[in-house]
C-alpha cells in the first residue's frame, strides 16, 4: 500500500495469525458525519471475520450496524522502534440469529466491560491489510534517523 | 460519551498529559471513500495539537491535508484489563511555512521511518476525548464477566 516507506507488506493468513496476539483492536466508523475511533475487545472467527462484543444499547452499534467499517490491531514496540499493524475492513452487522448468539457467548470475545444485555457484531474480512516495521535504524545505540535530522 | 458502560470520562488536560505517554497513535481518515487507520509517530504541540511526521509523496498526506480527521492514541493493559484511549477530531493540515517546518524538525516527532524528503501534518485539537477503564471485576483471580457469561 505504501511500498516506499520501509515497511513489509503482510500476506492475509499472517495478519489474521499476528491479530490473535492481541485481545483489543479499534473499530473506526463515521459518528455523526465525524470519523470515530474506539478500542473493544474482539477474537476472529473461523473464516477470520473480527467479532465485538457489546452492550445492545450503545451508540456504537447503531452507529455501525449494516456500516463498513475498519478495525484495526497493533503491536508497538517503542524500544526496538518496530511493530506491526493489521487492518480489516467489510460491512459490520449485528448477530441475529438466537442459536448463533448463544455459540458466541461461548466461545466469542470476553468483553473486559460486561453489559447487562450484550451484542455480538461481526466485521467481514472483506478487505485484510497489515504491514510490519522490523526496526528502527540504529548503530551503536545512535539513531540515524535524529542525526540525519 | 458512553456513559453507562462501565469507564471514566476525561477531561481535556487529562488527555493530552496521556498522549505524551505513548510514541505512536493510530490516524482515522477517509481513503478511497473507505474508512482508513494508520499507526504514525507524533507528539504534541504546547496547544495540544497533534503533530505527525511522514513522507511527502505519501498517500497518507494526500488523503488527510485539508480533511477532518481523528487520532487516537491508547494503552491497553492486558493483565489488569484496564485502559485509557484518547481521541483528538479536527482538520488536519500539512506545514507549509518554512520556519515553522525547520522548528518542527528540530523540535517536532522523531519518524521510524524517516524519509528523504517529510512534511509535517498538524492536526487542530478541535475535539478532545478520552476514557480510562480501570480494571476488569476479578475477585480471587475469577474474572466474574466470563462467571456472568
Amino acid at each position: 500500500m505504501y511500498p516506499d516507506d520501509g515497511f513489509r507488506e503482510l500476506g492475509r493468513q499472517e495478519c489474521l495469525r499476528l491479530m490473535t496476539q492481541v485481545p483489543v483492536g479499534r473499530i473506526v466508523f463515521t459518528r455523526r458525519a465525524l470519523p470515530a475511533v474506539l478500542p473493544v475487545n474482539f477474537c476472529l472467527d473461523a473464516d477470520g471475520a473480527v467479532l465485538l462484543r457489546t452492550a445492545s444499547a450503545s451508540e456504537l452499534v447503531r452507529a455501525i450496524d449494516g456500516a463498513v467499517v475498519a478495525f484495526e490491531a497493533d503491536h508497538v514496540d517503542a524500544v526496538r522502534q518496530a511493530g506491526w499493524s493489521v487492518v480489516v475492513t467489510g460491512p459490520a452487522t449485528v448477530v441475529t440469529d438466537p442459536a448463533e448468539h448463544e455459540r458466541l457467548t461461548r466461545v466469542g470475545p470476553v468483553s473486559w466491560v460486561p453489559a447487562q444485555r450484550e451484542v455480538f457484531v461481526r466485521v467481514e474480512p472483506e478487505l485484510v491489510t497489515g504491514r510490519e516495521l522490523v526496526g528502527g535504524r540504529t548503530l551503536y545505540g545512535v539513531n540515524l534517523a535524529a542525526a540525519d535530522g
